[in-house]
């Protein structure tokens, strides 16, 4: 106890109550501190006045980068996070000791200024692999944004929170912010009942998308009071439905990061078990990661498309996804979609190839509504109707694979002149 | 006997010699029936004076087109192959019975217009999927063709074996033909104890390219006397080495196919166990289909590099071959190599989720001779060197995995523009 008073925060306890879209407690911030060029954002802080009980999913490609470690260490020993410290334009992947001391540094640093625990602190990076963190640049941008944030606690209103996720941006066209509200039992029932629980999210994508996870860096703040074990739970639950389910190139990166903050200022009866109000929180959660999955797929490198894949009557739902996942990685059959080009023996040759056993004979094809392939033959005379379908901006492709009861989905994107052009050139 | 003898063949035997390309007793020609737009050939007729030895290897993928399951059953139960008839613009893949009976009676009509067995006629086809072949055409096509060989078989010398390549071409921006001699012990050693032994081969591929088997169509034609057994063996053993190791776009098609015809006329001592002669033969039907396999990667569509991935010192061929795969897909990686940008991170990453437990910390990787990561971390200050490198047209890269011996390799190329800008419009 005594321990843990000495790191008491350097901040005043005023802003609280944030009054814009964050939930109580937290405040976020992004600044340009020079990894990228042109003045384009690239550090940001995200901080909760209380520590928060913290979870996180993390890439599983064997090679990991220096932050991903260093969080997940940090999440395995921490009994409360008090901040994330994040940059974009260089993943700080494939950079061996002098990486992992740069990450920690970077946890080490922001813990120390803000007057907090050293481990209450993760780390994330996205950007280039391979190059090391210019270190000075982060040190000065870190002081600035304490310094920032030291300002802002004096006026709480001000809320920077989308600077913040600017900052986390590589080749996404927009940022990705998603918030909801659910109201659950109060600690307090007078007056009311009922009280607000915010889940705030955000993520940035673009490339190297594919389930397991798909590409990312995606934040999640709540102000749920809530058990560590079901947060856990909870958060894996939403992964699995959301971004285990989309793919935009069949990358799967170093760096991808999804953590979960809850820090309990909402004020609600602590959730303790798997009650209703648990499955409020997890319906809730559900919807934000996957909101959030489908505009990463739509914001896709270059793509111009957001496509939904369902796999119906396969055997089990591994198989149900795995075939559903073969035609969303086709490159033949996105660039199709690219080109409204209805051309679905690609599709059928994806299926074919997706190492689930399948019966051709049995296969029926819809692009929506539209019935392109009946028992694995043609339907003659569709073509301009199934153009005008792929013509759109959103649709879906449905394959009936006749043998077994189960369903699998996966949001894939087209597969553009832009996706050639961006990845040609990344990181020169 | 008697009954062969009625299908005596309708051809005199004046051009047994063909004086070109050709082994010996071999004709083709290609024709432009109609299937496709523009006047462009798109039927071929490949013939064979005396009844070859005939072996195959067909695709992989679960849905077969109608000419693979009818070419199957042909050489299942042949006990000679004359002909080849096959035509481009339609695969004839999807099209359930109607698609058999088209399959089947191509044999049959060429069969019969030529006076040869029913069951000596191979098929195959290549183009969109999912569409009917436009019969009547194809009909009128074959009439033309035999036409056309019974003028040539009264002037030998004449060698359309070209136009036939052409007629089997798609997205393919150049016919694709190898041709090599082999000198073997002759049959009648006086006065000459070596005889030429030839081995023509020609191939189609650009999309749908991939290990297992790369979509193509591919005939070689040899005049060698060999063992039918032997002659499967060596075909299985060339396009392991070839074939396999070659990767477009991650696709493979439901066309695929290998015919290797042994007719047997060039004089030779028939091959009939693993001599010294049959590994002469094997070994240029490697080098054969090597660099078919290596054009044909070349031709990828929109391909504007070939690049060869080496794993080294992978703990077996399959992991070995496993992590080459996973770099030679990745559209990440294949743009970078579009744009000569020296992003090597992306091939780390693309090790790492290859599916093959790998150590991130003892990886080497380099470009041609030029060291770009040693243990898992960057080499600094080769980046232009690196630059200079992917900006070839034919360039290395070598993983060293140093977590065992085998070595494994696997032949690629660059995703670019012109990829998508084909594949977003090619049915159309």
């Amino acid at each position: 106890m005594k321990k843990q008073a000495s790191y008491k925060s350097v901040v005043s306890d005023k802003w609280l109550v944030n009054s814009k879209n964050l939930p109580k407690g937290f405040w976020a911030e992004g600044i340009a501190c020079g990894i990228k060029r042109k003045d384009k954002k690239d550090l940001a802080l995200f901080y909760s006045q209380v520590p928060a009980k913290a979870v996180g999913v993390f890439t599983a490609n064997q090679v990991k980068s220096a932050p991903v470690v260093v969080s997940k260490e940090q999440l395995a020993k921490s009994d409360g996070v008090r901040a994330i410290i994040t940059n974009s334009g260089c993943a700080n992947a494939c950079t061996g000791t002098r990486g992992l001391n740069d990450a920690k540094e970077m946890c080490n640093l922001t813990a120390r200024l803000l007057g907090l625990k050293p481990g209450s602190v993760l780390v994330a990076s996205t950007g280039v692999i391979g190059r090391y963190l210019p270190m000075p640049k982060i040190r000065q941008g870190i002081k600035n944004l304490v310094t920032n944030f030291l300002h802002c606690s004096i006026a709480p209103s001000l809320n920077y929170s989308e600077t913040a996720v600017e900052a986390i941006m590589t080749t996404d066209t927009f940022p990705k912010i998603v918030s909801k509200k659910i109201f659950l039992p109060s600690l307090n029932p007078n007056p009311y009942p009922l009280i607000p629980v915010s889940i705030w999210s955000c993520a940035k994508g673009a490339g190297m998308i594919h389930p397991d996870l798909a590409t990312l860096l995606c934040f999640i703040l709540t102000d749920i009071a809530i058990d560590r074990r079901l947060l856990e739970k909870a958060l894996k639950t939403a992964v699995n439905q959301s971004f285990n389910c989309i793919t935009v190139d069949g990358e799967t990166s170093t760096n991808d990061t999804v953590f979960l903050l809850a820090n309990g200022l909402a004020g609600n009866q602590p959730i303790k078990k798997e009650d209703n109000n648990f499955r409020k929180f997890q319906n809730v959660l559900n919807k934000v990661t996957l909101d959030l999955a489908k505009m990463v797929t739509k914001d896709g490198e270059g793509a111009t498309k957001l496509v939904k894949i369902v796999v119906k009557n396969a055997r089990n739902s591994q198989e149900a996804k795995k075939v559903a996942k073969a035609i969303a990685l086709s490159p033949l059959v996105k660039t199709a979609f690219f080109g409204a080009d209805p051309n679905w023996g690609r599709i059928i040759g994806a299926i074919g190839h997706s190492g689930v056993k399948i019966i051709p004979e049995k296969i029926d094809l819809y692009f929506d509504n539209l019935s392109v392939t009946h028992k694995g033959i043609p339907i003659v005379g569709i073509e301009k109707k199934a153009r005008k379908i792929l013509q759109q901006k959103e649709f879906n492709v449905f394959v009936d694979l006749n043998q077994g009861k189960t369903k699998g989905e996966i949001y894939t994107c087209d597969l553009s002149l832009e996706y050639v052009k961006i990845n040609s050139a990344y990181s020169t």
